[in-house]
C-alpha cells in the first residue's frame, strides 16, 4: 500500500464555530464588543493561525446551522452558548453527541458548560459558582509540555472577566492545562481535556459576552492550538457487539486440566 | 465541637442490592445457579464481610423497590441489569443518577454497563464486544496499592464465563483496578474506578447469569471492598449559584493600574 | 479461614511524624509558633482526630530516627523539611523511598517537595515559584468526594502563608485534591495524590515554619484524614520476575495454523 | 509579530535512535534477525513513515552517542536497551533525563522499562514479570481517540513474542494506549504515555531482540505515530525560584479586616 506518511496528515481540520448568536443582536453592550457575532471574531482568529476551512453556524439558521451535510464536513466544532441552551433541540444535541464519540473534535467555550452538549457528554451537572463584577482572570499554564497551552507563555490575563469558580462539576478531566486565579478570591481548573468514544474535547472557560476576550491575541492562540490538538485521528473502526468465534481456540474445562 | 474521631466514621455503610430478577425466573439455568436471586447471593457475600446493613431491591417491585425512602437509607448501591434495561423507568434512572451525584456510591456490575444509569453518568455509548462460549477469564490486578485490590492475590481465575473485550466505550477510568485475560484472545478493563459529582462509582465485569461468579470467594471480596470504598465522605453540601459578593476587595481596574 | 471482616480492617494506622527540627532551634520566630517543633503540633492533632499509635522522629537523631525498628512499625509516614535536605543521608532516603514503594503511606508536606525522598519518587524537579510576604491562602476543595477533603467545607482560609506558584514541576497527581489562591496572584496545586508501587503519597503544601498553619483546625483534619487514605491495604505480595511456566498451555506456531 | 501558522509547526522532529547494540554483535540468532542492529530497522521504518532527520547512536560510542552536541538536535530520542543498563554512565544517563525534563521526546522500548533513564523518570522499580516462551501478543487498542494508535486498527498481533506480565510497577500512566493479551494467560499496559517536566513519554512494550518485532509494519507505525506525538511543544521557558513582587497588590492583615 502507499504509505501515507504520518507527518503530513490531518493538518488542515474543517471547523465550524457554532455560536447562539442572540446576546449580540439583542444587548447593545455585546454588539459594541462583537458587532457580527462572536463566531466571527473566533473564526477571524482561527484564519490568523493558518487554519484555511473554517465556517461558522447559529442557533436561529434552519437546523441551527447543524445539517448532515456541515456536520459530514466537520473536523472540529466550536460551541458558544448561554441564554437559549433549551432552545437547542434534543435532536440536534443527541445528532452532535454521536459526531463527537465518532471522532469530531469539540471545543467548548465558556457558558457552553451547561449546554445539552457538553452536559450530556460529562454525565454530571456541570454546575459552578459565577460573578459578575469584572474580576481580573490570570489563566495559569499548569502543564507546559501540552500541546494546547504552546505559545502562550507562563499565563493568560484578562483585564476584566466574569468569575466562575470551583466547585466545577465536571469529571475529573483527562489533562488540566489551565487553572484561573480571580482577584475576587476564587480558583477555577479553565482548560480541561477529556476524551469521549473517539473524540477529543476542550473545554476552555473564559469568554462572557460583555468582554472582548476573544479580541485577545492569546485567547486566539489557545483555540487555535486546541482546534489542531481536536481533530480526529485515523482510528480504527468502532467496532463493538457479538463475536461468536474467539481469535484462539477454545478448550474444554476438561481439555484444560 | 465535640470531634468525630476519623478512624471511626462510616464503618457501616448502608447497602442495597438492586438486581432485574427476570432471568432467575424464567430460565432454569439460571435459577439452578441463584435460587433466589442474584441479589441475595450477593447479600449473603456482604455479610459474610461483616456488612449489618445490606437490603435488596428489584425491578419488578413497586418503584422497583427503589422509592425515595429506600434512596433516603442508601449509602451505597449496586446494580445488576441485563435484559430489561428499558424496563427500568427514565424517572427510577434519573432519580439513581442525582442521588450518585450527591454523595451516593454506586457499583455496576456486569451487564449493568448497559443500563441507563450507568450509560448517563459515563456520558458515552458503553458499548464492547462479547461472546457466550465458556472462556476462562483471569482478572489480573493492575493497582495492588488499590483498597478495592485488598485480599485477592495477584489475580482471580474464573474457569467459565461470558466473554467481554475492548474496545469498552467509556472515559478513561480515574483508576484501573483490574484488567481481564480470556482465553478467547481478547482482554477488558474489568475494574475501573469513576467519580461523579460527590459520588464513588466502581464497574466491576464478571457476573454472567449462568455462571457461579457471584459464590466465588474472591468475587464476594472484591465487592465487599468496593462497598466500603465507595461510601459517601462527609463532603461539603454541594453549593453553585451566583456569588455577587467576592471574597476579597475587587479593585477598579483604575485602580489596579 | 476466619474472615477479618473488610469493615475493621486498618482502623489505627501507626503513624511517625518526622521532623528537620532545626529552625525551630535556631530561629526564635519559629520556636515563638512552635516552641517543641513542627512535629509535636502535628502530632497532637492526630491525636484529637483518635489516632493512638503517633510517633515522631527527627533529622538529628541516630539514623535521622529512621531505624529499620522504626519503619517496620510505621503504616504512615509524615514528612516535613526545608532547609536541611542535603543532610538528610542518601541511605535513609532511599530506605524511605524503598518503604512506600512496598506499601507505606507517606505525607509530605510544603517545603518537603525538594526532599530526596519525593523528588526521587516523582521523577522531576519538583520545583516551583515562591515568595515570603503573608500572602493569604484560599485552599478550595477540587474534589469534594475524596475522603481526604471531608470536614473541611468549601475551603481552607489562612490569614498569612508563604506563596507556592505554578508551575509546579511534579507528574500530574493521580487526584487533584486542593488548588490554592494567593492574594499576590498565583494558584497552586495544594494537595495532590500519587500511588507508587504499593504506597498512597499525599502532597500537602502549607505549613511554612513561621505562620501557626499546623494549629490550625482544618489543617490538621485534612493531615488526619490524609494518615487514615494512606494507610497500607492489604495488597499481594510484590512479585517480579521470571515465570518459565505459562498459566495457560502454549502452542507451537503450527499447532495454531 | 509575524504568527508561525499553528498548523505547519513542528512537522518534522530530529529523531535519535538509542541502542544499546551488543546483542546484534555477540548472538547470531540476533543478528540473523537484525544484522545491522536493532536501530537501523527502527531508523529505516521512521524514513518509510515520511521523517526525514532520523539519526542513530550506540552505546559503545564515545559518550554512549549522546554528546552535547547531539542532544542539542534531537527532538525525540528513542531507547533501546538490555544486558547493558549498568554500562551507561550515570553521566549520560543524567544528561537525558534532564532534556526530557526541558522538553525532549523520550519513547521507551520494550527492556528498556529498566534503563537508568526510565527508572529515574518514573520513580518507582519498574519490575515485572517476564517469560521467554514463544508467547503469542496481541496488543489491543484501549484509546482508539489516541494519535499514537492510528492507522494500527483494533489490535496488533505479534505471532511469538517475550511475555510481559503484570504487575507493572511503574506510576499510573497518563493515558492507557494498549494493553496486551499473552496466550500464557498474562496481560500487560503495553503502550503508556506520561509527561514528566515539559517532555512527553511513551513507553512501548514490544521488541524482544530474538524476534523481527521491528520488522512488523504495525509496530512501526506505533513508533512514528509516538515520534510525532512526543515532540516538543513551543511552551514557556521553565521558571522558578523566588518572586518577590506580588503579581497584585498585597495588603497587610489589617487592611483586609
Amino acid at each position: 500500500m502507499t504509505q501515507t506518511p504520518v507527518t503530513q496528515t490531518n493538518s488542515q481540520p474543517r471547523i465550524t464555530v457554532w455560536n447562539e448568536y442572540r446576546h449580540e443582536k439583542e444587548n447593545p453592550k455585546v454588539s459594541a464588543v462583537y458587532p457580527d457575532g462572536i463566531h466571527q471574531v473566533i473564526a477571524a482568529g482561527l484564519s490568523t493561525h493558518g487554519f484555511e476551512n473554517v465556517h461558522t453556524a447559529t442557533l436561529d439558521e434552519p437546523e441551527h446551522g447543524l445539517t448532515g451535510e456541515v456536520l459530514d464536513n466537520t473536523d472540529v466544532l466550536i460551541w458558544w452558548g448561554h441564554k437559549a441552551h433549551g432552545d437547542v433541540s434534543n435532536e440536534a444535541a443527541a445528532k452532535v453527541v454521536a459526531r463527537v464519540l465518532d471522532g469530531m473534535g469539540l471545543i467548548v467555550l465558556h457558558s457552553g458548560h451547561f449546554s445539552k452538549v457538553f452536559k450530556a457528554l460529562m454525565g454530571t451537572g456541570c454546575d459552578l459558582k459565577w460573578r459578575e463584577a469584572n474580576d481580573k482572570e490570570r489563566l495559569w499554564v499548569i502543564n507546559p509540555a501540552h500541546p494546547i497551552a504552546q505559545n502562550v507563555g507562563e499565563y493568560i490575563e484578562l483585564e476584566a472577566e466574569e468569575m466562575y469558580g470551583e466547585h466545577f462539576d465536571i469529571p475529573a478531566p483527562d489533562e488540566l492545562v489551565f487553572v484561573s486565579w480571580f482577584s475576587g478570591g476564587e480558583v477555577f481548573r479553565s482548560g480541561c481535556t477529556f476524551t469521549r468514544g473517539s473524540g477529543k474535547i476542550f473545554y476552555f472557560r473564559p469568554g462572557h459576552e460583555t468582554y472582548p476576550t476573544y479580541h485577545h491575541t492569546k485567547i486566539q492562540q489557545v483555540i487555535a492550538n486546541a482546534a489542531l490538538w481536536a481533530r480526529p485521528t485515523a482510528s480504527a473502526p468502532r467496532s463493538f457487539g457479538n463475536r461468536p468465534e474467539p481469535l484462539e481456540p477454545l478448550h474444554t474445562q476438561t481439555e484444560r486440566q
